[in-house]
């Protein structure tokens, strides 16, 4: 744990626990620190590179045969801040050890296939770190709310969730799966914050507004979901998103928190170094034009 | 250009012209600059921002339908530095932004195609720059000097890399190919470096110094694949790297660069600001829990 900004466990205090609330979480709230926003920023630069660190040897160990790796779902309502999560915490990560997908409405081929299908497709290999933004989750959420699902189908795909992840865990995949919570009057004020700014327009979609007045309905289809799918294996967080510097240092704890679990080790080297070294001064001599 | 570090246009300088000769080249020079390691370092960190602003205006006027995106071509010898690239350079970029794509030897499936199979379904969508670390140059580089394939089928692939490179330009991909250039005794350094450092034991690979002692087959190989392939649409540049510092600010400038040829900008909203304004603005007493 950080020195100065933590004075609790993130990870633990954001943990879903047995008779877990969604209605009893307060999106402006910021537990485990007395922190502000400057501190809130120090603290995500300050741990930047125990996380890299942790990263790197987690892929590292993966070079000689272990399997472990992360896997980071991420969820939220629009306008919750999943882009500066990825922007500013996960691009803290090397690149060539973070898999990042953006999940979109299903293609006509997706929609084709079992929910599952695409999502399967974009697990994590062994030592790399995966982040979805958005996930399977949206099959259980804007389909149950908007009801583009039947209500049996959206039943079995809790089940079927419950199995794909206990697979993953057995080969290896730890699971961490993050709601970033805010309230509607922070999503309208960014909703308008985006319109009033020329270059944020890109970013604004007029279908947020649809979604936004089933805001009710979202709320008790993340309360299912997260009830029927958190387990030892793959457990959720849900992360006071309001203060945009609270959410990105509380997910940045959680990922090293989940990091530490998996404690990665450098590997043994699987060569004779005395004899790699001989075999290399062997060609000091080497000049180029000769 | 920065204001202190650069005293020339790195990307010009370092672009392969007429009559290139890469023996004429010095892997220890740093040309457009007078500065030295810690200069350099800082360049990196003052330029991130330039280079951030392009790449998000770049993925922005996709949304909007502009085609344009960035494919930039690493290649190199063993121990180069393409990871400290990836990890200094283009670690700065927003990962929803970037497409890293590290080739491996082609696995069986990918030998049972042309060589370009695995090369076009990695090629980077509108307002994407796509990296990739290590290409279908390998097919001309290690596949030449090895002898991986007969000579006719390595004479053929020139051709086919110029029209392929061709019809990605006509759609919309800006081709920057980037030689890192260093000496042999670099290399062997390098690889001494690893040998010496357990935590870095599991970078080490012993087939390199095989590699190495084909170095000047290497270098002809390099010759002919960039004096056949360079083209304004897809133009290769050979970067000095036995300085890494100089060989970072370098590509980061190059890349500046080439983003700045294609100019992106804010795209237009495609819909009415004051329409949805009054929208969002309709909904604001929503509350949760109601």
């Amino acid at each position: 744990m950080a020195q100065t900004f933590w004075t609790g466990e993130a990870a633990e205090l954001l943990r879903v626990g047995p008779g877990f609330r969604l209605q009893d979480v307060d999106p402006a709230a910021t537990p485990g620190t007395d922190g502000g926003k400057r501190d809130g920023a120090a603290e995500l630069a300050r741990s930047a590179q125990q996380l890299r660190g942790l990263q790197e040897k987690l892929f590292a160990q993966s070079r000689l045969g272990a399997r472990e790796r992360l896997l980071v779902v991420l969820q939220a309502m629009d306008a919750a801040g999943k882009g500066g999560i990825v922007n500013h915490v996960f691009s803290q990560l090397e690149p060539y050890g973070l898999a990042l997908t953006a999940f979109k409405p299903p293609t006509e081929e997706e929609r084709a296939h079992d929910f599952l299908w695409r999502i399967e497709s974009r697990v994590p290999g062994p030592g790399v770190i995966g982040l979805f933004d958005r996930s399977h989750y949206e099959d259980v959420l804007i389909q149950r709310v908007r009801g583009f699902a039947p209500s049996d189908e959206i039943e079995r795909r809790y089940g079927a969730i419950l199995d794909f992840e206990r697979r993953l865990a057995d080969d290896g995949v730890r699971i961490v799966k993050i709601m970033l919570h805010i309230s509607p009057q922070e999503q309208a004020e960014r909703l308008l914050a985006r319109l009033d700014d020329p270059e944020k327009h890109w970013k604004y979609n007029a279908g947020d507004v649809e979604e936004r007045v089933h805001w009710a309905s979202y709320m008790e289809a993340f309360q299912i979901a997260i009830e029927r799918t958190t387990a030892d294996h793959a457990p959720w967080f849900v992360v006071p998103a309001n203060a945009k510097w609270y959410a990105r240092a509380a997910v940045q704890r959680i990922v090293i928190s989940e990091l530490q679990r998996i404690d990665p080790r450098w590997p043994e080297p699987d060569f004779d170094v005395a004899a790699e070294r001989a075999r290399v001064a062997g060609t000091l001599e080497l000049r180029w034009p000769a």
